[in-house]
C-alpha cells in the first residue's frame, strides 16, 4: 500500500470533515492508496495543536508557506476562507503538490481560471491531481440519480428545479466576520448563499443535466448592516442573504434555482427535483439515504413515488458499509470522494469535479450575481 | 328511471353520511335505479322534521314501527344504536323490506344469526336484499388493494397487521351513554372499540384476506367509571376502552388488530399493511386517497414503496368523480355502497357486504371478546 | 328560505363542480338562500339536456342571450372557455343579473377591466354581485394559513414560492382545440398554464401575501404544434406549456412561481410556502386536507415540521361535515365558496375573489407573459 | 489519556461496527480514555490478519482462551455467535477483564444468570465493568424519546407498540448455519427472529416504558427446512422466522410488539409509537435521524405530528458531530455507546445496559417463546 502524505490548511467545520474522510476511507475501501495525516496548519498554535492531537496528525505548521516547502508533503488540502484559495493554491501548484480544494474553487471567475492553468501547467507540464470538494455528489442516492439519467430512463428533461434553506442568520444580533463567521463577511466568502449554498446545486445540476446556458436572478440582503466581529464596529452587509434564479440549460430544459439563510423550519434542505419525459427523480438532503422516484411506464393503476431506501448492496458505494437498510450520513459522501480520489490517482483517472469542472460553477454563480444587479438575462457561453 | 324509497331510522352522524349518499348517487353514477327520500323516522319530532328538512325528506315519522308498514317504503336505512339493529330488521324483514343496517350488524353473534335468517326467509323465502355499512371496502384505495390481491400480485400472505386509533375518550369528565355518546354505554353498544372499530378492521381483513382461524386478545377499560347522561349517576362503564389481539388466518397468515380511543395524536387512524410472498401493501385513513405499494419484481436497485395517489380515471369508481389528481373523501365510500347496491339489485347480484358476510366479522368479535376474558385462544371454526 | 336561480352556462368540468356545489350546500350550511338549479345552457341540445337530467336542472337553454333575458334567473354561471367570458358577463350585468365566473376572470388585463367597470356600473350604478371561481382560498387548510398570516404568526414574510404542476400534455400525439382541449387552443384560453394554473397560485400568493410588484419569467412549448380538433390541421401551438417567474411582493417579500404540464409524476401538484420571521407554512393539494406548519417559538429541541391533518371542528368550515379526523376532498371548496358567496348576499358583504380582486392575478398574468416576451422585469404597480 | 486495550473476538459485521466505534470515538467525544486495538481473534488466520490490517489490531490471536490470558487485554469484546456468549464471558470474567458482549446478553435466562453472576462476583467480588451492545438506545432521537418520557412530557402512558421487520429470509434457496447464516441456526442463535430482533425492542420497551409484567404470543416458520451450510444436509429449521407478542408493562400500559423476516420491501424497519396521555412519540430505523412527537397541549388548531430532524447542538449526542440540519446513521450509534462506557469508567457510573439490565430482556424473550408454546399468558415476575 501507498501513503499519500495530507498537509492540511485550516481546522474548522470542513477540517474536520476531510480528516475524518482520511482516516475511515481505508477501513471501508480496499485501495492502492493510504493516506497519511503528516501536518495540520493553521495560524493559531495551540488551536491547531489540539486539532492535530484530536485527529492524530504528526506535525503541525503556522505558516502554511512552509507546510508547502515541505518534502513529506504529497498533497495539500485547502480548507480556508475562500478569499485564500488562489494564493494557497498557486503556491501549491508550484510546489508540485497535488490540491484537494473546499468549495467553492474561488472567489470568482477571473481567479478560477487562474488556478485552473496553475494546476494544468504544474509538475513541469504534466499537471497536479486536482479536486473541490462538492462532496453532494457522492451522496448515494445522488450518484444514483446520475446513474439513472446516464442511462436514458429519464429521457428528454423538460425541468430541473433546486432549493438550498437555511434559517441560521434571521437574527439581527449575528455579527459577520472572523473565525466563525467568515461566511458572513463578503470581503472573505465573496458572496453569501450564492457561493456558498447555490454553488453546490449548480455543481449537481451541471453534473447530472449538463451545462447552464443562461441566467435571470435576484438577490436580497435582508439584514443591511451587522456588527464585523474584527473591527468591533457596525458595517454593512456585502453578502446575499438570499438568491433566486431561473435557468435554461444547454439541452433546453428550464430550471428555478433558489437559496436562503431565511427559511424557518430548515437547517440544511438541500433539494432538487428533475422531470424527464419518462421518469421523475427527487432529492433531498434532510434525508439523504432516500431517492424518490417515478416511473411513467409502471403500469397506469400502480404509477406512484417510489421512496427508495438508497442502502442496498447494489446502491453505489452501499455494499461497502454495513448491511442493507441501514442508513449511513452526512460525513460518508465525503469518504467516498477520497475513496474516487484514490482511485483516480491508482487508475490514472482523475475524479471529479476537479478544479477546471468546478470553475463551470464559477461562471454560473458570476453570472448568477451579475444578472441580479444588472435585471436582465446572463448568458454563461462556452468555456474556453 | 326506477325509484327506490328509503326509510331512514336515525338521523345521527350516520343518517347524515347515508343521506349524503343517496343524495349525490345518481349524479356522478349512471344506474337504473334512484333512492328517494321518502321518510325519516325519529323519535324526538322537531329534531326528525329538522333533519328531514336539511335532507330533503318527504315525510317524517317517530314511529320506527309505522315507517315500516308504510306501503311507499322500498327499503330501510338502520341507523340506530347496536342494541336496536336486531329488532327493527326483524320487522323489516318481516314487511319485506330490503335492509340497509349500520355496522355493526348486532350485538352479537346470536342476534346477528337471527337477522340473517330473518332476511334469508323473508318475501316467501325469496329473502329481501341486505347489506351492512362496513364502507371501508369501498373508499378507492382499498378496492385496489382487494384487486392487487386477487389478482395474486402479492402471492402468499404471510402478514397482515391494522389498527383503528382514536384519543376522543381520554377525559374521564366525558359522561357515558345518551343521544350523543351512546356508543361509550354496553347496553347501547355491546362493546367499545371491538365492535365500533376492530369491526371495520376485521370486516376489511376478511375480505381482503379470508376467515381468521383464531384469535388471543387482551382489552382494557382505562377510565373505570363515568356520569351516565340518562341516569346523572356515575356508573361502571362496561366497553373496552382499548382491545388488541393476535390471530391466525385460515390461510396461515399472521396477524395482529388492534384499537384504542387512548392513543394521542390519532382522530381516525385506521391503518392495515399486509406483507405477501412478492409485494406488500399499506393504506391510512388519514390520507385515504393514498395506497402504499412495494413490488419485490421491482428492479433491485429502483425497489421502493410507491405512494399511489389513487385518483386516475382507472383506478377504482375514480372515473365518475373529476379529473386526475384530485382527491375524494371520506363521505365518497357511501357513495359507492349505495351505487354498489343499486346496481346489484338491477343485476340481480347482492353487493356485499350481506347481513350474512358481517356475521362473519360478529362471530370474530366475539371470539375475541371471549379471549379477552378467557386468556387462552379462541377458535372461530367455520360458519354453519 | 330565498331561493336563488341560478342559469348555469357551460357543463363541463366545472360545470359539474360548481352544480354539485349548489346542490349539496344546503344540506351542511345553514343559509338564508337556497340555490335552485333552474337552466342550464350550452349549443349542443342532446348534451346539455342529459346534463339537465343528470344534476336536476329545471330547463335548458341553447342560446346564452335567451337565458341572460330570463326573469327567473337571478344569477348566472359562466363556465365557458376564457375567450367567451367578457361577452356574457357584459350581458349579464346589463340585465341586471349575479355574476359568479370561472376562473381566470379573462383573456387579458384589458378585458378584466371591462368586465368589471360592467359589474360596478350595474344595475343603475348599485352593482351586481359578482365573484370569481379560484375555490383553492376555501380549502380548510388554505384558509387556515390565511389565518395565521392574519394573526401574524409568521412575523414579516421572507419568502413565498408556489408550484403548479401536471404532466397531462406530455405527448405529441394529443390535439388541441374543441370541447375537450379548449385549454390548449390559445384562441380560446388566452394562454397556456399561466392563465390556467399559475393564476390559481398568484390569486392564492396575493390573498395571502398581499400585492405583487414586479416579475421576470420564462416560458416554454415543449411541442411547437399539434393538431387542431376543430379544423383538422397540423397547427401552431401558441400557449405556454411551462412557465417559471421571479417576483417580488410589495411587502419585500421574495417569491418564485412555477407551473407546467411536463412534469411526470404529478397530476395536480399545486403546492406553495411561506416563510416568515417566527414561523412557516407549507400545502399541497394532493394531501388538501393537511397543512404543514414549522414554530420557531416551539421548545428548540422539539421544533419539528408539524403535518396538522385539518379535520377538526376548529378548522375552518370543518364542523359543517363529518366529525374529527374524516377528510373531505377537492369538490368541498366549491361548496365553501357558494357557502359563503349566499352568506355575502345575506350580510350585504361580498365574498372574495370579486371581479375587482381576480383583475389583479390577471394584471400579474399579463406581466409574467410580457416579462417572458421582453427578457426583463415587467413592474405591475398599482391598480387604478 | 489513559488508553483502554481492547481485545476483540470475532470479525463479522459486529466486528466491524465495534472496532470502527473504537476508532472513532476520540475524534469527536474528549474522554479520559482512549481504546487501543490490541488484538483480533479468530479461529481463521488469514481472515482475522486481514481484518486485524484493516482495522489496524495490533496483533492477532486464533484462540480466545489465549487472548483472555494475555496480560496486556483490559477489556474482551464478544462479536462471536450467541452460543459462545457464555463460555467466553465467563473465563474472561475469571480473568479480571472488562466485557462488552454483542447482544442477546445470551441462549437463555439461564445463561444469563450465571454470566451476571460471573461479572458480578469478578475481581475478588469487586465485579468487572461489562454492557450489552443494544445500540438503539443510543441513537439520538431514541435518546431523546428517553428524556421526554422521564421528564413526564407523556404523562400515563397507554399504549406502546414495536415491530422489527425485515425481509431477507423469504427464499426457500437461502441455507442456514455456518459463519454467514448462523442466525438461521438454532444451535447457534438460540431463537430467531426473538433473539435477533425482538430483542431490540423490548431493551428499549423496558428503557423507555419499565418492566413487562406478561406476555402472550406466537411464532410462526415460514420455511419449515433448509440445507444446511456446515452438513450439507436438510435440516429441520429450529428458529422463529416471525413472533407477535401481546404484552402488559408493569405501568399498566398495553403493548403490541412484532418481528418477522417474511415483510416484503421493509430490510431493517425497526419501529416504535407510545401513547401517553398528554403526548405522543413515534420513531423508525429507516430514518433514524427523526422523532415523530405530538403534543396534545399545543393550541387546538395547530396540533400535529412534529417530524422533528434530530441534528441539532441541543440535541442528544449531536453537538459531537457536524453541524444543525446534518444526519448521522446507523453506525454512530456505537460510536455513543462506547463514548458513554469510558465516561462511565471515569465517572465509576456504569453505562447502560449492564449485564444485569440485559438479562430483563432475555427474561421476557424466554417467556415469549415459552407463550408461543403454551398458548397462554405467562408472567415475568420480578428479577431476583
Amino acid at each position: 500500500m501507498k501513503n499519500l502524505n495530507i498537509g492540511m490548511i485550516g481546522y474548522g467545520f470542513m477540517g474536520r470533515a476531510h480528516s475524518n474522510a482520511y482516516r475511515r476511507v481505508n477501513n471501508f475501501f480496499p485501495l492502492e492508496y493510504r493516506p497519511v495525516l503528516k501536518a495540520a496548519c493553521g495560524r493559531d498554535l495551540p488551536k491547531v495543536r489540539a486539532f492535530a492531537e484530536t485527529w492524530g496528525y504528526e506535525s503541525v505548521e503556522t505558516d502554511w508557506r512552509k507546510l508547502i516547502e515541505r518534502k513529506d508533503i504529497d498533497a495539500i488540502d485547502i480548507c480556508t476562507p475562500n478569499n485564500t484559495h488562489k494564493e494557497i493554491a498557486l503556491a501549491a501548484a508550484k510546489a508540485g503538490k497535488m490540491i484537494l480544494c473546499e468549495k467553492p474553487l474561488s472567489m470568482n471567475t477571473a481567479e478560477g481560471e487562474e488556478m485552473c492553468r496553475a494546476v494544468e501547467a504544474a509538475a513541469g507540464g504534466k499537471g497536479v491531481a486536482n479536486m473541490v470538494w462538492y462532496n453532494y455528489r457522492r451522496v448515494p442516492a445522488v450518484t444514483l440519480a446520475k446513474q439513472l439519467i446516464d442511462q436514458g430512463r429519464l429521457g428528454k428533461i423538460f425541468h430541473f428545479r433546486a432549493k438550498f434553506l437555511q434559517d441560521w442568520t434571521i437574527s439581527a444580533d449575528l455579527p459577520q466576520g472572523g473565525a466563525a463567521l467568515w461566511r458572513l463577511d463578503v470581503n472573505a466568502a465573496g458572496s453569501g448563499v450564492t457561493g456558498d449554498l447555490l454553488a453546490h446545486c449548480i455543481d449537481t445540476a451541471i453534473w447530472l443535466n449538463g451545462s447552464i446556458a443562461k441566467v435571470t436572478a435576484m438577490t436580497e440582503t435582508f439584514i443591511k448592516e451587522r456588527q464585523h466581529t474584527l473591527t468591533g464596529k457596525v458595517e454593512k452587509v456585502g453578502i446575499d442573504d438570499a438568491c433566486a434564479f431561473l435557468a435554461r440549460f444547454s439541452n433546453g430544459s428550464m430550471a428555478t434555482f433558489e437559496s436562503t439563510r431565511y427559511a424557518r423550519g430548515h437547517k440544511a434542505e438541500y433539494t432538487f427535483e428533475i422531470n424527464g419525459e419518462h421518469a421523475s427523480i427527487k432529492w433531498d438532503l434532510h434525508d439523504l439515504h432516500r431517492m424518490d422516484y417515478f416511473d411513467h411506464k409502471d403500469e397506469s393503476t400502480l404509477r406512484g413515488w417510489r421512496s427508495i431506501h438508497v442502502t442496498d448492496g447494489d446502491h453505489p458505494y452501499m455494499k461497502h458499509w454495513w448491511v442493507p437498510g441501514l442508513q449511513i450520513g452526512y460525513e460518508h459522501a465525503f469518504v467516498h470522494q477520497v475513496a474516487d480520489f484514490l482511485q483516480g490517482l491508482a487508475d490514472g483517472k482523475p475524479a471529479g469535479p476537479t478544479f477546471r469542472d468546478a470553475l463551470e460553477t464559477q461562471r454560473v454563480s458570476d453570472a448568477v450575481l451579475d444578472s441580479a444587479r444588472s435585471g436582465v438575462w446572463e448568458t454563461i457561453g462556452e468555456q474556453k
